[in-house]
């Protein structure tokens, strides 16, 4: 089903009349196109078409947007003014379109992570001013939480979408085969991730029609690898030394879709342990595809990783889940493969399998894919090669 | 007068109690420590000292953190349980050493555009989640918008945050130095501004004591440059042609403190009513800084670059304002170079210098410098050449 039925069908079953959307990731959900300065806005009626408003100077950018009523404003220059004026009159007449005054507008009230824009330096989010903007334009003194329903209507990614997440993989796999070529001991992390991120911008802009690359080689190398699981990775300026272990944990957004992988190298060698541990991950990856499809639960495909891992002697060090959603942002809240998370995967879900082993104060490693659900074997988004050395 | 001091005083001044800082950029201003995933709070009562909230793995990076009063939870693992619910009760706690329940708490409600975390991948907002804890730990129905009270109370840089946006633009200078070394015909946008974010990571990180570095380094060449003011600028794969012109936007972020600067180059050749405008940018940044102290009106900077622009002919090309403020983010309000804006710059002020020449479908140019405010000469960030060619 295609997003605007899908939010329309929601939006229906949930009594709203209509929802704003200012969000880069819900922008792009519902229009295709990823905003440049993320101050846009998509109006979606319960019935009847979307409207697009968006700033006249990214008009060049916007050659992926499906939404055909686009009314633009100007914003940046001394004649186009405070850009809220403009946009407020073109909420008015949208309302006005739309029969929207007085009705149920839905708004994202509760995405407390949320994915950049292009210009990730400065991402923007509809706060006081925004939410004091809509509930004057559309005539009402409340507005409700749309967060979930743009959740739900996001998670079964369709087939087009599946195709650009595949193009974002492969834009990314060209840093990882610079990760594995470049990576040496007397380098920096900051060096080695430098170049990671400048190919896949290199590469990535205008690869298969992308027109926007931006990565996040966040690499961790030594003892830090010990603590390399979410929230803590950042690469630093620390020299590699030959036997460390490294850890890339890289994002890619090409054109707002986002890929979510990371490898883990041995710097010339690696102990007995390390590979032992090694061993146990590809082989908790292993057991993961053999049963990963449609209907299984989410804690089913937790406990196919973990009990490899178990077997192994590393159990205890594997303390993180073994994956979330993924696509409109680098991470989504659906699927969570949590040992107490017991909801039915689905067709078209998109979901990391990750896998880690982390030593407290010696070392650690993970290797993360990003697998389509499928009702047979499931799509791996890359394979890229898994060695560790 | 120091951050904890400066806020605390303008909270006695509009009778708040406690704020509670969840925005990278506040926690910044607030303890010194730019969050790595942005999951932390700073709560400030309006007497004694602040305290912070932390994740436990990010300690390896909190060197630069002056609140003495951390109190970490757990995150990224399954023993830690859902961070919401330890951040809860550490707030209760804080509440209850502070004996701020049912008082008046100030919240981040108003920022509509935000600076990132180091993750700038995924930024966090204190959204419906963050704002529903707060109520229920602070017990109290209503949050009150410290937006302006933050705004203010940083909008005078202390010396040691000049010394800081000072790192930061050195750092930004090794990317300016790529620009000129690696502009050349033949190549795509995307493959100079790969080298030049590269450079600034490879360089930067551990350059005097900086922990983290990241770079946008958005270029526009040959016709794009016409549009090329906010909210456009994004890098592509146009391949660069000889006689373009190459405007680049290079925002950096190091530990924190931003750098926002421009340079156009001209690929080859320049043509002579290039040059005429391009001395007359040359000319306005003259004007402005042998006229920019403390005293002077925002209207009266943007007035001596813009009459200069005007006198050389293409003061209708000259479409934005003369400048904004920057430090703790990419953009911040104060100051606004603003025709119709009339405030006085202070001493300690920061601000963007940036006129600039667009020529509808033909080229564009800018040259931005950020200055710091003084009672005599403003102190330039960065000094690197503004040659065209």
């Amino acid at each position: 089903m295609m997003p605007i039925q899908k939010i329309q069908q929601l939006m229906e079953t949930s009594d709203m009349d209509a929802i704003v959307c200012r969000l880069p990731e819900n922008v792009l959900f519902l229009s295709h196109y990823w905003p440049v300065s993320g101050f846009c806005f998509v109006i979606c009626p319960k019935e009847g078409e979307p409207v697009l408003l968006a700033v006249d100077l990214e008009q060049e950018y916007m050659i992926k947007n499906r939404i055909k009523d686009v009314r633009y404003f100007s914003w940046g220059t001394l004649a186009a003014g405070n850009p809220y004026d403009r946009v407020a009159e073109l909420l008015r007449e949208v309302t006005n379109d739309y029969q929207l005054s007085g009705k149920k507008i839905g708004f994202e009230g509760s995405f407390e992570t949320i994915a950049p824009p292009l210009n990730s330096g400065e991402p923007g989010i509809p706060a006081a001013q925004t939410q004091k903007m809509l509930k004057t334009c559309f005539g009402v003194t409340e507005l409700f939480d749309a967060t979930d329903m743009l959740y739900e209507a996001r998670v079964i990614k369709t087939d087009e979408v599946q195709q650009q997440l595949k193009i974002a993989h492969e834009i990314a796999e060209f840093g990882l085969q610079v990760f594995v070529d470049s990576l040496a001991k007397g380098k920096t992390e900051a060096e080695v991730s430098a170049v990671i991120e400048a190919e896949i911008s290199r590469s990535g802009h205008g690869y298969k029609g992308v027109q926007h690359v931006r990565a996040w080689a966040q690499l961790m190398t030594g003892e830090r690898t010990s603590r390399a699981c979410s929230p803590f990775p950042a690469t630093t300026h620390k020299t590699i030394q030959s036997g460390d272990l490294a850890v890339l944990e890289l994002a890619v957004v090409a054109d707002g879709y986002w890929a979510d992988l990371t490898r883990t190298r041995a710097v010339n060698s690696a102990t007995d342990a390390q590979l032992k541990a090694y061993q146990a991950i590809l082989d908790a990856h292993k057991n993961v595809k053999g049963m990963l499809k449609a209907g299984i639960s989410e804690s089913q495909v937790d406990a196919a990783a973990r009990q490899i891992i178990v077997d192994s002697g590393f159990g205890n060090q594997f303390v993180h889940i073994t994956g979330h959603g993924l696509g409109f942002k680098y991470h989504e809240p659906t699927p969570l493969l949590h040992p107490n998370s017991h909801r039915k995967l689905k067709q078209g879900m998109v979901t990391s399998i990750e896998p880690g082993i982390y030593v407290p104060g010696e070392w650690g490693m993970r290797v993360e894919e990003n697998v389509v659900i499928q009702q047979g074997e499931p799509i791996y988004l890359s394979t890229f090669a898994t060695e560790l050395l």
